[in-house]
C-alpha cells in the first residue's frame, strides 16, 4: 500500500499525506528522504533540498538509462544526488506500507502500482495558507512569487522526467481541491477511498 | 446539497451518479432532465438529446443575455431545448438535494454552490465498460469512434459555454479515475467526502 502525493505549492498536499498516513497508522515520507539522501552522499540536507528543487532535473533525464555527458557531470554533484534520492525512495517503499510526499514518487515507483493522489486547490486559499505559516522575512508578494516559482519548477521537473504534464488527470487516481477545506475533516474519506482502491488492485493482481 | 458530475463518456459517470443519489437518498437527474424539456416543449425525447448532444451550444453561448441573432433561430428549435433545459435543472435543483449528471450542471447551478465531480478513466478501460453495454448494431470500433465524437462535443460546449475547458481539474473539487475500479465500492467514500465538504461550505456560509 504506496500512496504518492502529488501537490500544488500551498494546496496542502504535505498535511494531506501526513494526516493519511498518521490515520492509516503508516509512516510518511517526505523531508526524511532528504535527510536520507544527504546522509548517504554525506553533504548537508539544505543541499540536497536546493538541488531536489531546482531545474537539474531536466539535465537528469536524458541520463536515466545512459552514460553521464560531460556537462552533467558539472552540475556539482547534482547527478549524484537525484540517483540516490530515485534509491532511497525505492529503498523506502520497499520497507512496507508508506504515503510519500512529491518527489514525482509516482512516476518513480510505478511497477510498485502506487495509488497516486493529487492535492490542489485555487490561488485565493493557497495564498491564505501560506500566510498563516509565513516566516518574518515573508509577505504575501514574496509568497505568490514563490508559489508561481515552485510550481514552475515541480511542472518542468516533472515533464523533463516523465513526459506528463503536472497535474494532468491522466497520472493520477483521485485529484481533490482543497480550497476552503478543513484538511483534517476529508481524511477519512480519502483513507476509505484508498482501502477500497488497493482491495481492488490486489482483486486484479490475485486473478 | 447539490452534487454535479462530469464525465468522460464510458467511464461510469453515470453509474457514481446514481449510486451516488442512493446512498445519499436523494434523486438522481440524467434522462429525467431530457423527458421533462421534451414534455414541456411537446417534442419527443429523441430529438431533444439529439439537440442536447449535439453542437449547438456553440450557437447559444453568445445568446446568454442577448437578443437571437437569425442564424441562430434557423437551428430549428435548438435555442428554445437549450433554454429550457437550463430553466429545467434549476428547478430540479431548487427542489432540494440531488445529484445531476452532466449537462455542464455545475456551471448552469454555479449560484448554488454545488459540489462539483468529474469521472474519468483510461481509453482501455473505458472500452472495457462500453463493451459489456453494447448495443447489437455497434462493436468496438464504432465504440472507440462515438467515444472520441461525444467527448469532443462535450469539451466543445463546455468551453463554448463557460470558456473552461471539458474535465480541467480547476473547475471541480474532487476527480475519480475509474479505471479497474468496481465503482458500487467507491461510492461510500464519495459520500462520506461529499458530507464533509457540505458541511465545510455552511459553516463557511454562517460565519
Amino acid at each position: 500500500m504506496i500512496i504518492t502525493i502529488g501537490r500544488e505549492f500551498g494546496s496542502g498536499g504535505r498535511e494531506v499525506g501526513k494526516r493519511l498516513a498518521e490515520y492509516l497508522g503508516v509512516p510518511c515520507y517526505d523531508k526524511e528522504i532528504i535527510n536520507e539522501v544527504a546522509k548517504l552522499q554525506g553533504i548537508s540536507a539544505e543541499y540536497v533540498e536546493k538541488i531536489s528543487d531546482s531545474d537539474v532535473r531536466v539535465f537528469y533525464q536524458s541520463t536515466v538509462g545512459h552514460s553521464f555527458s560531460a556537462p552533467m557531470m558539472q552540475q556539482n554533484g547534482a547527478i549524484d544526488v537525484l540517483i540516490q534520492e530515485q534509491k532511497v525512495i525505492k529503498n523506502l517503499a520497499k520497507q512496507g506500507d508508506c504515503v510519500i510526499v512529491g518527489r514525482c514518487a509516482d512516476i518513480i515507483l510505478k511497477d510498485m502500482n502506487p495509488l497516486n493522489i493529487f492535492v490542489y486547490a485555487n490561488q485565493e486559499c493557497k495564498i491564505k495558507r501560506c500566510l498563516e505559516r509565513m516566516r518574518e522575512d515573508e509577505n504575501e508578494k514574496s509568497i505568490i512569487k514563490q508559489m508561481k516559482k515552485i510550481d514552475k519548477i515541480r511542472a518542468r521537473n516533472r515533464n523533463a522526467l516523465t513526459g506528463s504534464k503536472f497535474g494532468e488527470r491522466e497520472s493520477y487516481h483521485l485529484l481533490i481541491n482543497t480550497s476552503n477545506i478543513d484538511i483534517k475533516s476529508i481524511i477519512p474519506s480519502i483513507a476509505s477511498f484508498a482501502l477500497e482502491w488497493f482491495k481492488m488492485q490486489n482483486n486484479i493482481a490475485t486473478k
